[in-house]
């Protein structure tokens, strides 16, 4: 597409678990090596291994409401009394620099997100299993989990999936690698959007000089 | 993308004369064998060997108002004495279709259009020339135009020129096989949009029978 400065996108990726949103959004990093995932910021404690700033970024429950509090995170939640959100001043400094940012979070999230001051940015993708017996299989595959946990898991599931409507694209992951090539392309389509290409402005005021020199 | 019956685009192609616009609606329709012109309405009266409902759909001046009245004209405009229009029937019967109809049509056209009844259906792409010395060579390459004349068409490519921020996309035409890539590109990203494809109502429906019958 045309070679122009521009803001980075925005990505929001859902899909209900085994849909293949984790090898997609892989994928999508190493088409575009210049893409990452945001990193979130959770009042859990760190477990063995995991860096602060690269795997999370570990903050205290007071640390996390007062970002909150002062607008700093795109969106968060409460999962099994821990806090879990996206810090917005990463974010914002890839997108001013033209890297896409991946987030990687459920609907309440993409919810959030689209209200939130970086609305604008936004291109969310929802990825549908083909079936749900295929959906079912992953999440067995994937671990030796009860029969319980993983009916808890399709229940979240159809929770999620009911809520495809709210993004903008729809992909249905019954191939790898056209559904890669789908989301690829709904990619440049966006970096081509006018309202991405700021130095679009720039290069019709160059356009208007023309005119006046004539 | 995910084969499924959808409805077809709206896409508006706006342009300053002589930035390769013709050249590149006929190369989608190339491109796409089910995506057509739309055919306009007007006043005028039939130039020899113009057929109506091919070339235009010639109307009387009643008729054409009639249609305003009843919205039944997406857009309309008068130039030098006659109405001109696109009607909304054909292009809507298209759309119900999954086809793609191009309206070659100026900003003031497409502001009529992105208020219309079909507003959801449009895609709109400027096309810019990658000089105003680009722009005018090709204008004065296409026939032996008094300077007048020609600087009259420049002076109506300014204006139109300036209208290019309220485009869903720009694309900058350097080179017409580049520039091509990029249009295909965009509409076949606007094409995965969830709201273009009704058919993933039934699909999730189908997936959440599967759920019950688990």
């Amino acid at each position: 597409m045309a070679e122009m400065r521009r803001r980075g996108l925005l990505i929001i990726l859902s899909s209900p678990s085994g849909a293949g949103k984790s090898t997609l959004a892989k994928r999508l990093m190493a088409w575009d090596g210049s893409m990452s995932f945001s990193v979130s910021a959770t009042t859990r404690a760190p477990r063995p291994g995991e860096v602060d700033g690269r795997d999370y970024f570990f903050k205290t429950r007071p640390e996390f409401e007062a970002m909150v509090a002062a607008g700093e995170m795109l969106e968060h939640a409460e999962v099994f009394g821990n806090l879990y959100g996206t810090p917005r001043g990463p974010v914002e400094a890839r997108l001013a620099e033209g890297r896409d940012v991946i987030l990687d979070i459920d609907w309440q999230g993409g919810q959030q997100v689209r209200r939130s001051v970086l609305a604008q940015d936004v291109v969310s993708v929802f990825i549908l299993p083909p079936s749900i017996a295929d959906l079912e299989s992953r999440l067995r595959g994937r671990a030796q989990d009860s029969d319980e946990v993983i009916a808890g898991r399709m229940a979240k599931s159809r929770d999620e999936i009911s809520h495809w409507g709210e993004y903008d694209y729809v992909v249905i992951n019954r191939d790898v690698d056209v559904a890669e090539e789908e989301i690829t392309t709904i990619l440049r389509a966006e970096r081509a959007r006018a309202v991405r290409q700021p130095g679009l402005t720039d290069f019709v005021r160059g356009l208007n000089g023309e005119f006046e020199a004539r």
